[in-house]
Order: structure tokens, then sequence, then C-alpha cells
């Protein structure tokens, strides 16, 4: 969609190209920055401007606004808009998936719709281009509720491929909501991947004045190109401000905040790294180093898993056939690990019918222990499996890929309590 | 279970009476404190000490261990075991309930057993007398896993009986894994009691060096003393150490930690007060007072509700008979509360039906809110509530209550959506 007809003739008449430094004020106020590319499903009353905060916001334009260019860009400045490969630089390729960080809100109806183009994104981010060449693809246009096991299946190969195929990175733009599981299956699909692929989301989308976008973006990337550290990992804000971003391992990370830009925390352990605004990046340990290993993307999964929570008044009897329908059930059991006695009995007709019951804790913080109580010893004689401070989700995800991808049930078990992409401490090494 | 026939001489022939001071040698190492009462279910070689730090520590003592009473209990101290009302002090009743508050270690297998009497848990904090006058109940004695709504219901109606018989303050010793869930069942079925009921619980069992029984238990008996604040709280440990203790309302508090003495955590709110280690009380906000109104206990449940964590992956079809066969269902959704669009015609079909589907957050922290995506509108439209900022659990209590004591379908939806016990925002004052 293009700008009104009143306002492309208003922005013409001041001579206002994209990338100009301009003021507009319109309805009793006065916002200047940099024009930016008008967006597809941004409204046609609405200028994007680039402030000086590095923010986009988007603002809706009064029919008497005036609109006064201060200064036009310099040549090179212009030149950056053609695509050009620089020959220095390491190859980031933005693999879209949609989600808030690809969003415009649609100012007609308040709606916001996944409909940003990853080229989109990285042409609100000019600045990027100079950390690394990025190539844009889109893969998926949802909101991440709704990211199927197939869809992750999709994006693992995809990830695959672009590594193979060259790029040093990939950074995958992806909705908050779902982006802890889909970094915990990418971990358990892509094993010991030899580089960077790093997941980046925003908790408010790229037109708003405040919007986390282009930030996580650009860490994301720096983190990509300078970190020399290879896996699965979750970029976004470690801070409400934007003084520090966070780079979480995809297996322990988890969305604890409904709406907070600094919504991403790594459970049970401190995330791999912090960059600030400048981005330089401080490690919190060791870790695998990038190689020009190949990656191999083993996407198998057994989708007929379930993760159910524990709670007092939970009954057994309403949820026997979710279990045992299943061929994995994940408890989010109360404290240690523990459920109702009620429920040991069924935790044992599953394990005796060759179900993996696993059992990981509804605090999230801390590490289950069925040793300690006698429920907890019932539970274990029932066949059940702790998997020491493995976040729920990540257990369920880990349980689809290792259900498909070991073979037998003595090699699941142990596949389980081990730790295949640091989801998890190492029982070897703690002191029980 | 009495002293080992070597143990209960050697303390015989030192003149170790309860209530000396006295040094343990054994082992190699030396212990200082005074003489504890023998645990009826402690090992016969244990003895327990309360050390300088008012721990109680329970000391496996060796055949050529050295005893040595280095002073006498005054008079007064012994006094102190009898039984004695002083009529400047309130009144608290201690309904005893099981948990690691009241259990023993058995040394000889290992296992924690839910077996010490609260009358016993009165005993082993001495000092908490020169605070009020204690009287003890044992109502239940089991693991918190093993928490029915069944149990809550005797539990409210205790605990009424109690203030309506006299007792200025209830303190519930508490196992901690579904303490929150008590907590919140109490809150509703309470309502707008008058005076202040206390669950306090302990992460450490309280034979333990590092048992946090004692502390948590003083701490709750001064606020009931002296807080002069009605309602349903939580007392557990605000920090690692024993410098700070949070009171929490029992319908904001979740375990967020396994094992750790700052376990429990205020969420969306700020703990109700603080307490140091002295006992002063500093208030976060206003609150209701004590008064002499008469207690009821609305304990009426409709037991047939179920809560659910979405996850990408959820099936409906597996999940179709639990939420149809239930009066209400409670989902965690991610993000602001959404699911799948695959499981919004479920969400429709139960809500036709006359189910109630409430929509809570599996981040925890933040509020929900459906009105910003597509998805959320949807589920909206779909016949789906919203509790703005309430707990998962905390919604899954409210609504087997709400179901049990509010009629119509309406009036149901408006008392879920309205604060009752101080378990969510209230939509009339927050900024939409």
């Amino acid at each position: 969609m293009s700008y009104a007809q009143f306002l492309s003739s208003k922005l013409e008449a001041a001579g206002a190209d994209e990338g100009c430094m301009l003021t507009v004020e319109t309805a009793g106020k006065t916002y200047k920055g940099v024009l930016m590319p008008h967006h597809e499903f941004s409204g046609q009353d609405i200028v994007i401007l680039k402030v000086k905060s590095g923010y986009n916001i988007g603002i809706r334009v009064a029919a008497d606004a005036k609109v006064i260019v201060l200064s036009r860009p310099a040549e090179h400045v212009r030149q950056k808009a053609v695509e050009e490969t620089k020959p220095d630089l390491k190859t980031i390729v933005l693999i879209g998936t949609g989600g808030t960080i690809a969003s415009y809100v649609d100012y007609r109806t308040g709606a916001v719709h996944p409909a940003l183009s990853t080229a989109d994104m990285i042409n609100a981010v000019p600045e990027i281009k100079e950390v690394a060449n990025l190539k844009a693809k889109v893969l998926f246009s949802i909101f991440s509720e709704n990211m199927t096991v197939d869809r992750w299946q999709q994006l693992a190969q995809a990830v695959a491929d672009e590594l193979n195929a060259g790029a040093d990175a990939v950074i995958i733009p992806h909705g908050t909501d779902t982006m802890g599981y889909t970094a915990a299956a990418l971990s358990f699909m892509l094993g010991d991947l030899a580089k960077p692929v790093v997941l980046v989301g925003a908790q408010r989308s790229s037109d708003r004045p405040s919007s986390d976008a282009s930030s996580n973006l650009m860490a994301a990337a720096r983190f990509c190109v300078n970190g020399n550290r290879a896996g699965v990992f979750v970029c976004m804000h470690d801070t409400p401000s934007d003084d520090s971003f966070a780079i979480h391992c995809g297996t322990r990370v988890r969305k604890m905040h409904t709406s907070r830009r600094d919504a991403f925390r790594s459970i049970n352990v401190p995330p791999v790294a912090h960059l600030d605004r400048e981005g330089t990046i401080a490690f919190s340990g060791a870790g695998r180093a990038v190689s020009s290993a190949r990656t191999e993307a083993r996407t198998a999964m057994e989708q007929r898993v379930v993760l159910l929570q524990f709670y007092p008044g939970m009954d057994p009897v309403l949820f026997r056939d979710v279990i045992l329908q299943s061929k994995g059930a994940v408890i989010a059991g109360s404290g240690l690990g523990h459920v109702n006695e009620n429920m040991v009995p069924l935790i044992k007709e599953a394990t005796d019918r060759g179900i993996q019951v696993v059992i990981t804790s509804q605090c999230l913080h801390g590490r289950t222990n069925l040793d300690v109580y006698n429920t907890g010893r019932d539970m274990l004689a029932a066949g059940a499996l702790t998997v020491l401070d493995m976040l729920p989700e990540t257990a369920y995800v880990k349980l689809m890929w290792v259900l498909a991808n070991v073979k037998g049930a003595d090699a699941v078990r142990e596949a389980m309590q081990t730790p295949l992409a640091g989801e998890m401490g190492d029982r070897r090494l703690i002191d029980e």
C-alpha cells in the first residue's frame, strides 16, 4: 500500500526522499528523524521516521501537517540502498518466520499483522550492513503460537541448507510466544552444528516508538560475526532499556513476561553472553568455537508426546487416555518433581506399556530429585525418569526428538539423562 | 523412639538434661549448643542441639563421644516447658498438615517422614512462647503433593472454627510443594475473613543445620501478633539467609525454586510485607485491618476443573475429552495468552456447551491480553475469558470455587474477572 494522495503530494512538495532528515509537525507535535521506506502494510497516512535513539516510529500525518527537509543523505548513504556484497564481511542469512518482529500495526483496524518481509527488516536497520553481508529469505509468515512440529522440521532443514551453502551464520526472526520451544527444537535437530544460529524476536512491533526489533537484530548480528561461538541461541534485551542484550542457550531459555522487552530469561544457568550497546561481548563461560564442518539436520520427531502440569485435584481417570495414547509424557511436577499418590499407578501403567514418563518441576528453577521423599521414590519405582534441571518445555521437545532418533528403551532413558545440547547439568559432575 | 542405651547413659553421666548448654565431641568435631528434646522419629544415636545461630542441628553421636555440660538452664527457662497462658498475649492456633516443616530425617534409611507433631514444632522454638499463647492441633500428616480438594475444605472449616472460637490468628505449617495452591483455596473459601491466617513451610527439615522451619514459624507468629492485617498469607524466607522474611498474598504466591529457602515469590505484585530478623514489619501497601467479625467458610468447590499448559504440538483431538468432560478449563497460554489456531475450535465447542474456558499465561509474569493479535481475538470470539495478571494455579483454584458458589454463566464470568481476594489487578483501574 502506498501513501495517501495528500501525503505523497506533501512529501514531494517538500522534496522529502527516503533517507532525508526532516521534521514532521502534525497534531500539535513535531517529530524529527530520517524518512524510512513506507511499509506495504502500514496505513496510507503513516510515515516512518528513524529517530535519534535508533528507533523507527510510525507517525500518522494529518492533512494540515508541515514537512520540512533539514538535510539530504550523503551520496554514500544513498548507495547503501543498493544490494552490495563486501568481500571482507561475513555472510548472515536471515530466515523469516513472522511474529511481532516482522509485524506492523494496521492503523485502520488497530490489529497487528505479521506482514513485514525479512528484506524490510534489514532495510529498517541500515547500520547492520556495516557488520555483515545479509541475505533475506521468508520461510513462514505466522504468529509463533501457530508454530508446529512440521514447521520446526522445515526450519531446521532450511538452516542446515543455508549453512552448508556457505552462510557464516543464520538469524531467525521469530514470534516470541513459542521462540523458546523452537530454539530447543533446533538445538536438538542441529546437534553439534558448527556455526551460530540465533533466534531473535521483538516485544514491540517495528513501527512503534519503543520497538526492540532493530536493536535485538543488531545485537544478534554482532554476536554472529564476532562471537566465534557455535550453537543455537536466542538474543533479546536483557534489561528494559537498550543497554544490554543477552545471548541465551537455546535449551535453557523461557519467556517469563507477557510484555516486557526483557521477557526472556535463562533458567538455571547464566546467559551464554551479554552484549552492550556498542556490541562488546562478555561471555559467561567456555563453549564450542565456530568451525567449517558440515551441519546435519536430524529432524525426525515423535509427535505423540504430551506436556502436562501436575496440580492438586488432577484426576488420573481424566488424564488416562491422554497419557496412554502417547509415546511419551513430560509432567511438570510440584517441588522436586512430585505428583499426587493417586497419579502414581497411572505412571506405572504407562511405563509398563513402554511409554516414557519424564518428570520436571513446575518451579522451573532448581533441579528435580525424587530420592528425597517417599512420593518420589514411589514415582521412581513406577518407572518415572527425572532430568535434573531441564525445563519442562525443553524436556517435551527433547523427548519428541529422542524417541524418534534413539532406538531402544534403555538408550532412550540414557539419552534423556545425558546433556545433548546444554539442556541440563551433567549428573556425573553434580555432587549428589 | 528413645535414645540408644549408650547415649542415654552418656548424657546421664554428664548430667545433660534438656535445656543444658553443652559440647559434644564426636568423630573429630566439636558441637556446642542447647540440648533439645529428642524427636520421636529421629535415630537413636542422634542428639538435637540448638546452636548459637538459632538453628537446631542433629548430630550422630559415636560411642566414644565426649559430652560436657557447660551451663544449666535458669529456673525461669525450665519453667517454660510447662504449658502456660499469659493473659496479655494473643492466641495463635497452629493447625498442622505435615510437610517438610513437620518432617524428620530417618537416619536409618535416609528417608524423610512427615512425623513431627505441631506441639514438637512449638517446643523446637521456645522463644515463640514470648510472642503469643500457642495451641497446637494436627489435622493431617501428609506431604503436600497429596493435598486434595477435600482436604482444602476440611482445612478451611477448621480455620474458621478456630477463629470463631476465639483464636486471634491461625498458622498452618504446610508442605511447600502445593502450599501456593492451598493458600489460594483458603483465600477464596474464607473470603473477607477478619484475622490473619498464615501458611508456613520449610525447605529443610527441622533437624538439619540449615532448617528454615523455626525462623519461618517465628516470623509468621510475629506477623500475626503485630501486623494488624487480615487475610490469608504465606510466610517464607525472602533471601537465602535468615535476614529477611516475606509475607505473600495467598493468591499471588508461587514456589519458584525446587530447593532454595527463598523459593516462594510473589508474582506480579510485591510481597505484602517484609520482616527482618528482629520482627520489624515493613508493609508495601494498605490492606484490611483485623476486626472481631465472624469468619464464614464457604467451602463448596466444583472439582471438574482442569489446568492445562498450551504448547506447540498440543493436539486438540487428544485433549478433547479432558476439556469437554469438565465444567471449566484453565489454559496457561503462550505470551499474552495464546493457543494454536487448531485449538480455537475446541474452545468454541467447550464454551458452546457451557464450559468456562479461562486463559492465563505460562509466562507467569505480566498480564494476558487477547485484544492485540488476531489469534487472541479469535479466542475471545470463541468464548474464552482472560483474567489479567492472575496466576494459572490461582485461576484454577478460583474457577473451582466460583463455579460452585456463583450461579449463572454471566455471573461466573463477572466473578472470574473481578478481584475477590487480591488475586488480580482491577481492570477498572488499569489503563488499557
